[in-house]
C-alpha cells in the first residue's frame, strides 16, 4: 500500500469522526448578515482554529473590520514541495424562513435520501461541509505521515455571505503570509453525483439595496391617493423596467465587454448534455425564464443576469391596510461575467434608477457586493493534477464547467497576490444552497475529502519525485 | 335657556367625563385586520354596547360571520320625531410600525399641539372619537330630558377597517330592525379647523391582494439566475405597468363610467381655495402625484386611483441574501369614483396581471374590499338641519366637500334599505388617520359633539315644532 492509499484507508475508518467534527461546526449560527449572530460567528472561528491546530498549523484568528479571518501554516515536508492555499469560509446565510425547514438549520441531522444519507444544515454544503473536506484530508495526512505532503496556508474567512467586504484589505494586509502556489477552494458543484467538476469560470456580483423615501410618514390612501407620491408604485415602477419582453437587462452599457463564449467551450458544453427540462422539473418550473435565444449552461454560466432578491414596502400583514407608505426598498443584484466592469454597473443602475423616480422620490443606495467575473486559467499543473485526482477517484474524466455563483476571493487572490485558483467542488445543483434544508451528500462528502488527500499525494510526490 | 343651550352646557361641563370615557375605549386594541386581537375587537364592542345601555337603549352585540355588530334602538319622544341611524365602528388599522409612534398606540396619551391639546392613540379618530362624538351628544340630551328628541337606532361595526365584509349580509338580515328616516356618521373630515363640512360624495375601493408563486422552494441566484423565473422580478414588471406616464391607470375599461363633475360643483371646489403646496408640504412633498391635468381636489374627490398598499418578497433582513424567492406578493387597491363598476375593475386587474407574468407564474388573487363609488344627496332636510347646526356652531357656513376615502356601509345602506346618509365629520388632514401617532383635537372633538347635539336638537324641535 503506497501512502495515499494508506490515507485513503483512513479516511473512511476515520468517516463517523469527521461527520461528527462537521457536524459540530454545523451547529454554530454563524450568520454573518445578521448582527445578532457577530459571537456566533467568532465561535465557528475558533472552532476552525482549533481544527487546524490539531493538524500542526501555527493558527491564529485574525481581526478585519467586520468579522475575523482564520489564517494558519503549516510547513509541509520542506524542499520543493509545492505550497497550497486552501480558502473557505466559515459563515453561513440566513435560514430564514425556518418553518420552511423540515429540521432545525442548526441542530444538524441526518437523513436518508436517493444517494444514502445526508446531513441537512445550514452551512452543511455551503461552505462549512465544503471546508471540512479538504481539513479531514489535511488530518488523515497529518496522521499517517506526521506531516503533509504540500506545504499548506489556510484561509477561512467570515464573510463570504455578505460579499467578502473586508478580505480584500485583509489579503493586502497579509500578503507575504498568503504567498502560494495555487488557491485550491471547494465552494463549487459536481457535474451530476456520479461526474465530478472543475470550474473554469465564475460569474461575479453587483448587489445593492435600493431605497425610496417619499412622504414623512404613512397617508391614508384615501385621503392622499391620487396627490401624494406612493413610494410602492414609484419602485416598482422603475424596477419594472429593469428587463425587457425578451430578458435583456436595460441598464446603460450592461452588456459592454460582454463575450460570446468560444466555439470550443460551447460545444464542450452542448457535449455534457445538460437536460434543462430537468433541472427546471426539480424546481417545478416548466419554461427557462432570462435571456432568449442563448443555451441554458450559456445563461447559467455565461451571461449576466438581474434579479431583484427582495423587495417590501407597505403593509405586508393579513387582510387589508389602506395605507400610502412612507418608504419602500428592494435588493437588486446583478451577476457578471467575465468583460463587465463592476463599477460602471454600479453607476449604470444607480443613474437607471434616478432616471425613471418621479420628483419627490428621494433614493439611497447601499452596496453589498462588487466583483467581477472571471476566467479559470486551466491549463496548469495543478489543474492538471487535480483532473487526475478526480478522475481516479471516480473513475472517469472530470468534466470542466463554469459556475454560475460568485466568489470574491478569487479575483481578490488573482489581483492581490498574482495567485491563481482551483475549483474542486463537490456540491450538486439540488443541495439547496441558501434555501431551507440545505444538505450535503455524505457519499459527495466522502468521495470529495478522498479527491482532496489524493491531489495532496499527487502534488506532493510530483514535486519531491 | 332653551333646551340645546342647557345640553350645550352640559357637554362642556361633562368633557373630562366623556375624554375619559372615550380613552377607555382607546386602551382596547380592536385591530380588526388581524386574528389576534379578536378577543380585544370583542371587548370593544361590549364596551360600545354598555355606552348605549347607558344611554337608555336597548342594546346587545350581534353575531356575524366576522366579528360582532353592536345594535342599539332608543325609542326617543314618540310621536312624529325622525327616526336617526347612527353608524360608527369599533374597530381600528393595524398600528404598526410600532417604533414610530411617540406613544404606544393603544396608552392614549394627552398631548399639546398648536390647536390646544390632542388624544394620540390608534384609533383617536378614526371612528372611536368620531363615534365618541355622538355617544357623547345622544348621552348629555338623556342626561338632560330623560329621553332623546329623536328616535335613535345605533349600529357600531367591527370590520370597518377590512372593507366591512360581513357588514351586508348583517344588514340584509336586520332591515326591519334597520330602518330610518337617514344615516349619521362620523367617520369624515372637516375642511379645516375653523371651517366645518358635510361631505357629498366617497370614492369606493377594490382591494386586492396578488401572489406570485414560481419555483418550489428558494433558490440561490448564482446558481439558478438566468434559467429560473424570478417571482418578484415577474411581480414587478406586472405592476409597474399599472400606470402610464401621465398617471392613467391602465386596466382595460378602468375609466368607463367616470365622468368629469359638474361645473358647478367644479367652481364651489375653487373656490374652497385649497392650498396643494401647503397640503403635500406638510407631509414633505412639493409635487402631486396621480394624474396630470386635473385640479388637486379633483384628483382627490372625484378621479379614480391606484396604490399599492403593500409590497414583499425574498429577503428582507439586513445585508445581502442572494435569493431568488419563490414567491412575491403585492396588496393593490383602486379608489373607485361614482359610474365605475368595481366587479368589472377586479376582473380587469386580474386579467391585467395574467396578460403580463411569464410562464410558470402561478397568480392567486383574494379580494378584500369591493365597493362602489357614490354621490350622496344633499337636498333633503337632514343635511340642511346639520349644515344650519354647524354654522351655528362654528359661525360660518359648512363647506360641501368630497371624501377621497371610502365606506362601504353608505352605499350598502342605499342598496338595502334605500336609506341615505348624512356624512358629517370632524377629522383634520393631518390626524394621521392609519399613520403612526394618529391623534384627535381635542377641540374638534368637543366643537362637534356640541354640533351633534345641537343637530339632534333641530330635528327634534323640527318635527315637534
Amino acid at each position: 500500500m503506497n501512502t495515499t492509499d494508506a490515507v485513503l484507508a483512513r479516511i473512511d475508518a476515520g468517516l463517523p469522526d469527521a461527520l461528527a467534527r462537521w457536524m459540530e461546526w454545523l451547529r454554530i449560527p454563524s450568520v454573518s448578515a445578521q448582527p445578532a449572530h457577530a459571537a456566533d460567528c467568532r465561535r465557528a472561528a475558533a472552532y476552525a482554529a482549533a481544527q487546524l491546530a490539531d493538524i500542526g498549523f501555527a493558527v491564529s484568528v485574525r481581526d478585519t473590520a467586520g468579522l475575523p479571518c482564520v489564517l494558519g501554516h503549516h510547513p509541509g515536508p520542506g524542499g520543493d514541495a509545492p505550497h497550497l492555499l486552501y480558502y473557505g469560509h466559515y459563515d453561513v446565510q440566513p435560514a430564514e424562513p425556518f418553518e420552511l425547514w423540515t429540521h432545525p438549520p442548526f441542530e444538524p441531522a441526518l437523513v436518508d435520501g436517493p444517494h444514502g444519507r445526508r446531513v441537512v444544515a445550514r452551512g452543511a454544503v455551503d461552505d462549512k461541509g465544503q471546508a471540512a473536506m479538504w481539513l479531514t484530508a489535511l488530518r488523515a495526512w497529518h496522521a499517517e505521515t506526521g506531516t503533509l505532503p504540500c506545504r499548506v496556508t489556510a484561509l477561512i474567512e467570515g464573510e463570504e455571505e455578505i460579499n467578502s467586504i473586508n478580505l480584500k484589505p485583509f489579503i493586502a494586509a497579509h500578503r507575504d503570509e498568503l504567498r502560494a502556489d495555487i488557491a485550491v477552494i471547494s465552494d463549487t458543484n459536481m457535474w451530476d453525483i456520479d461526474t465530478p467538476a472543475i470550474s473554469a469560470s465564475l460569474r461575479g456580483i453587483v448587489y445593492i439595496q435600493v431605497e425610496l423615501k417619499a412622504a414623512s410618514r404613512d397617508l391614508h390612501s384615501g385621503m392622499f391617493g391620487g396627490s401624494a407620491l406612493n413610494p410602492i408604485n414609484a419602485l416598482v415602477a422603475a424596477l419594472g423596467q429593469l428587463k425587457d419582453s425578451s430578458g435583456r437587462v436595460q441598464l446603460a452599457g450592461f452588456y459592454d465587454g460582454v463575450r460570446d463564449i468560444p466555439a470550443g467551450r460551447a460545444s464542450q458544453w452542448v457535449s455534457l448534455g445538460f437536460d434543462e427540462a430537468r433541472f427546471l422539473g426539480d424546481i417545478g418550473l416548466t419554461t427557462p425564464s432570462g435571456e432568449a435565444g442563448r443555451t441554458a449552461l450559456e445563461r447559467l454560466w455565461a451571461r449576466p443576469t438581474c434579479d431583484i432578491n427582495g423587495i417590501w414596502g407597505g403593509y405586508q400583514g393579513p387582510g387589508a391596510k389602506t395605507v400610502i407608505a412612507a418608504e419602500a426598498g428592494a435588493k437588486v443584484s446583478f451577476r457578471l461575467v467575465p468583460g463587465q466592469d463592476p463599477a460602471k454597473i454600479v453607476e449604470a443602475f444607480r443613474q437607471f434608477m434616478l432616471d425613471r423616480v418621479p420628483p419627490d422620490a428621494r433614493l439611497s443606495f447601499q452596496l453589498f457586493g462588487c466583483g467581477a467575473g472571471i476566467e479559470i486559467p486551466t491549463d496548469n499543473r495543478f489543474v492538471q493534477a487535480a483532473a487526475e485526482a478526480l478522475a481516479a477517484e471516480y473513475g472517469k474524466p472530470a468534466a470542466l464547467i463554469g459556475c454560475g455563483g460568485s466568489i470574491p476571493v478569487v479575483e481578490t487572490l488573482r489581483h492581490e497576490l498574482g495567485l491563481d485558483t482551483l475549483l474542486m467542488g463537490f456540491g450538486l445543483d439540488d443541495d439547496q444552497v441558501h434555501s431551507p434544508n440545505e444538505k450535503f451528500e455524505l457519499r459527495c462528502f466522502h468521495k470529495g475529502t478522498r479527491s482532496h488527500a489524493r491531489l495532496l499525494g499527487a502534488l506532493g510526490a510530483g514535486k519531491r519525485g
